[in-house]
């Protein structure tokens, strides 16, 4: 029992590292950058009020698994999803070296277990991994309409850029879809997103170096 | 489903406010306080990580629940767990009022599940709630282990009063005693915690106006 609930403690020691990853999104108030523990409890707490409201039988407790690790191999990796192919696999190699390094802490059923939800979460395997998945998107858009855009302007996000990056997974459950337009028409009515650029083609398509995962 | 679906957009709007409530404790390597989002993350992933070492049949997902909804009211309330008997229970007479107001944003049905799960938590229900109020200990003490005891010695907390805090869940779950235990063992190891006084009654017990909640 001691060696094993040691290396529980030391995983759980590791976690609190997820308070100091910075994110590009800001607090409602704008007074400081989101952490990835902010986005992970906020995503949560999407998943607990929104699950029921699918019409899909989802397992509460794996999506909310899910979740909740989702983001850790960042506390190793940094937050590193960026927009073209070859270094969004340079990135996915980083993340599952993290991973290995991350998971190996725990004993070996429970690293079985959490790298497992954090395959199915990074494959899409289930509906619960897919509505998991959606809601890392939906409440990061959801944060930039609420601190009214202040990253989005920043960083040059305009609503075309916005709209390809939520695509895949708008119009995965019709109640994700639903939200993702009400937001929409917020945003729209108070005009958060960057002005689209008028002929300079670098404004076109995703600036490089950005983390998809807040836009 | 319109209006269902702003009154919960509503809320989750609402719910960015826990992350700009500061606790008592810090991040391990001391830069800021701990917020509410940054505890009950961490506090999820420690129920995630030993709700299968209880030997107990606990529902993960009802855990889950209670514990992301645990802090919630002190978004309005602020966090006013202190020591003494009146103090306390006027403390709970505005919790009852931020949840009435704070749940009330939601429609009907969900106001009663998440007014609910809020209830079983307060009253130690169920076994999923025992557990849950555990890990609310459990993790601040941990926290403060992390952080090389930071906040005990700032406000005058000796290894007694600390003690005696956490004493009615550390037997909760024979795993949770394990863990206090190995937690303390390093505490007194490192001498984390604030000296006894000697002969001055003021040190006796717990100081006023103390968040036990960090202890």
């Amino acid at each position: 029992m001691t060696e094993r609930l040691d290396r529980i403690i030391e995983f759980l020691e590791v976690g609190d590292g997820l308070k100091a990853v910075e994110r590009a999104g800001y607090l409602s108030d704008g007074s400081r950058h989101e952490t990835d523990s902010d986005h992970t409890w906020h995503m949560a707490l999407f998943a607990l009020l929104l699950a029921g409201e699918t019409g899909v039988d989802l397992d509460l407790g794996r999506v909310l698994s899910m979740v909740l690790i989702h983001d850790m191999v960042e506390i190793f990796a940094g937050d590193v999803v960026v927009y073209d192919v070859a270094a969004r696999e340079a990135a996915k190699e980083r993340e599952r070296e993290a991973a290995e390094r991350l998971y190996g802490i725990l004993p070996g059923d429970l690293r079985d277990h959490l790298q497992g939800l954090w395959e199915e979460f990074e494959e899409r395997k289930t509906q619960e991994a897919q509505f998991a998945r959606a809601l890392d998107r939906l409440q990061a858009f959801a944060q930039n309409v609420i601190a009214g855009g202040k990253s989005w302007r920043e960083r040059g996000i305009t609503r075309e850029v916005s709209a390809e990056v939520n695509r895949e997974v708008r119009d995965s459950f019709p109640v994700l879809t639903a939200a993702f337009e009400t937001l929409q028409q917020r945003a729209d009515r108070q005009q958060l997103w960057a002005a689209p650029a008028t002929g300079t083609p670098k404004q076109q398509g995703l600036p490089p170096d950005r983390d998809q995962s807040t836009l």
